[in-house]
């Protein structure tokens, strides 16, 4: 079978989830993408040679909570895409990552791993909860390489003809070697929010750093956040530790009121039994306080599994 | 893996629907099915050689709005069948295509690729709009070619111990080089409707046409359709064009109030990049008159866009 | 693709079913599981050898109902696990079935197949309708054959931070050449249910039989059963003759009102066409009978069928 790949992931952990507001403690099977690295997927994609430098390419990838076998939602929530490719970039149709969201992921890929464990999780950045990491009927233009530059646009049709809320993102990167820098602003017409970050990479052998700035401009009534996060990676043989720190705070022009704050804690390892299969442990502590300074979140997670690609 | 395909098409178009009733008009991306030349799918399927020139035989074909990553329903909506063939023909059994809907599907091949864009589509024949493409739990018989000549019969079970609603439908055909003519019964006894279908396609060479003509004969409250379609595709080199046209008329007995009418105009041009991938561009326009000579339909489509197999 | 393996079956049949308490007989095409050999599947799984005598392996199974296309729920309802192995067993993280459900089905493998035609199904054994075959968010650990003798536990999180309710189940069993047995116990804290097995079965060569004791022990109002069921399968040549007998009572210490019985019977052929395709023929007759002697079920189930592996 030349003209497809099967392919996926499957992630398994088991850990604790204590809600220190509620009081309560529960013992979990965490299916990857709520309390391990990454959601379990399995997904088809593929490419083909058009000739005179174009290609054809196409994803389909479903995401599964696989402690139970229930698919998630949309079927292909992971990616449903249609690109062609050729010197000129690239272009591709349909449901995929915005390129807001690839810069957030960049700032926060050692941050324990851009996972459950990332300390900017479950709160700690607003941004975090209520923006789309992904849109459907999606034109995407992404530049090809230009002596290390490269820029992207996401363009989202609204197909409602009753209003205008077509969405869009944008990014301009520079990537050389073991350093990556990167611009991203997100505008989603529908909720009258509007995103930028910064974020940048470095990976000095023995450790690798990334941080992020991150903005969200809201309305009156739902504030502005000002979030920053920083990870770092340390590689040891099969080993690889990391930590990672997140901080956010939401102002409120209506009344001052609502100048909430978020922190989180993360930390992690790996162990890798192969390329394909790792162990690993992971630790988080996030807090949110609200405006008045009460806690609305205190929660510590933590929990040991295993992740397996095919 | 000998012993399964797994295979597929992603199709998404980026164009625009008017709705001159409503007067509305919707920039969209579509997801094949709804705006471009077919509905996106995977799907698994395979033969096996039982020897003494048996054969089984199944497939199983998810249907997808790859727009959005939605899954359609039923999860195998396109097909869901087990197979023996043999000297004898084909026995099938699940759900799958009517017989009547091939020759339906034969008679608008050339009608702008059976697509989103057939001048018949979206309300110009109301046969178009209510009868059953596929049946669930069906039993078919297809026979062998017999010196060009060839039947099918479908019957599918309503599993109802309370009513008499079993479903069925026959066809004959007849299809030497480049001609073929068939034609179809179709007797959905849950709904009264009944569908009778002529329809034809020779090839020319520099061009081929299809027609056909259908006949719905329903009750006294739904009235009866006769409806007429003619397409023709010209391919060259590497694109093809085609063009199509459909007119329906409804008429119904219950005081001869209910004759409609409706007509669609279709063009098409593909352009193949491969075998596999081809770039297209599609209009459609469709008026549906009711008795009394008001528009409750007139729609103006066109898109561009690309399909790609696998 | 050397990392999975995709697989699946179809299985669909035509048959009838009487239920002789209202009087009402259904002709219907069966998806497999509701009046066939077995649930139509289709899956991905895969194994890694990382070295040392260590494996990871994984296994996602989707359940459909080959009828009608339509997927069962949740997506991967068959199985959803990740395992790693090596000598010292296995431990599999997930959704897959219990070892109480493996050793209930070792006590049925000669009784027409483990099917829909097995005469415990459908109400004969209450434990059958309602005892929990497989459990999600679990962990399982299988000890390897150790001179004949295999063990396993399966412990399943709750995941409900406000009640204690995981479930669990042990296996234990001895199995060498053509014989086995094996007892095992299930409890699933949600419902107050325990279940246990005894279970053996053992081949002959020109026959092999099967048995097993199953106990129920509820609470006051749902009572406890006892269970029991034998079968024996005949081999001739691609032919394959099977029958089985089930009989339950129920027990209630509520007033001792609740002393229901149930019997079943039940009768198979299977014709292998190949390795992977078989024709078969199925009967089952059961009989429920509550405490006054009332019959609450009286069903007789016929079908012959196709079932394909790929």
């Amino acid at each position: 079978q030349s003209n497809v790949t099967l392919y996926g992931r499957v992630d398994l952990s088991v850990g604790n989830l204590k809600d220190k507001v509620k009081n309560t403690s529960t013992t979990q099977m965490f299916q990857g993408g709520e309390g391990g690295l990454t959601t379990s997927r399995w997904g088809l994609r593929g490419t083909e040679d058009l000739g005179g430098g174009l290609k054809a390419a196409f994803k389909l990838e479903n995401r599964f909570n696989a402690d139970t076998g229930a698919s998630q939602d949309p079927y292909f929530k992971g990616e449903s895409s249609l690109s062609l490719m050729g010197g000129f970039g690239e272009v591709k149709l349909g449901r995929s990552t915005t390129v807001y969201d690839d810069v957030r992921a960049l700032g926060q890929s050692r941050d324990v791993f851009d996972s459950a464990f990332t300390a900017s999780s479950n709160g700690v950045f607003k941004s975090g909860g209520d923006y789309t990491s992904r849109f459907d009927n999606k034109i995407s233009y992404y530049s090809p390489n230009m002596n290390g530059f490269y820029a992207g646009i996401d363009y989202a049709l609204d197909e409602d003809a009753t209003k205008s809320a077509d969405q869009y993102a944008l990014k301009v990167g520079y990537k050389v070697k073991d350093f990556e820098v990167a611009l991203a602003h997100q505008n989603e017409k529908g909720k009258q929010d509007k995103y930028t970050v910064l974020a940048a990479m470095y990976d000095f052998g023995a450790a690798s750093v990334s941080g992020s700035i991150n903005q969200r401009n809201g309305n009156a009534t739902n504030g502005d956040d000002t979030e920053y996060a920083f990870g770092v990676t340390v590689p040891m043989g099969a080993f690889a530790f990391s930590g990672g720190y997140a901080y956010s705070k939401t102002k409120s022009s209506a009344g001052g009121a609502k100048n909430g704050k978020g922190n989180g804690f993360a930390l992690g390892m790996t162990y890798s039994l192969s390329k394909r299969t790792r162990l690993y442990a992971g630790w988080r502590d996030v807090e949110v306080k609200n405006a008045a300074g009460k806690k609305t979140k205190d929660e510590r997670l933590y929990a040991v599994g295993v992740r397996h690609d095919f």
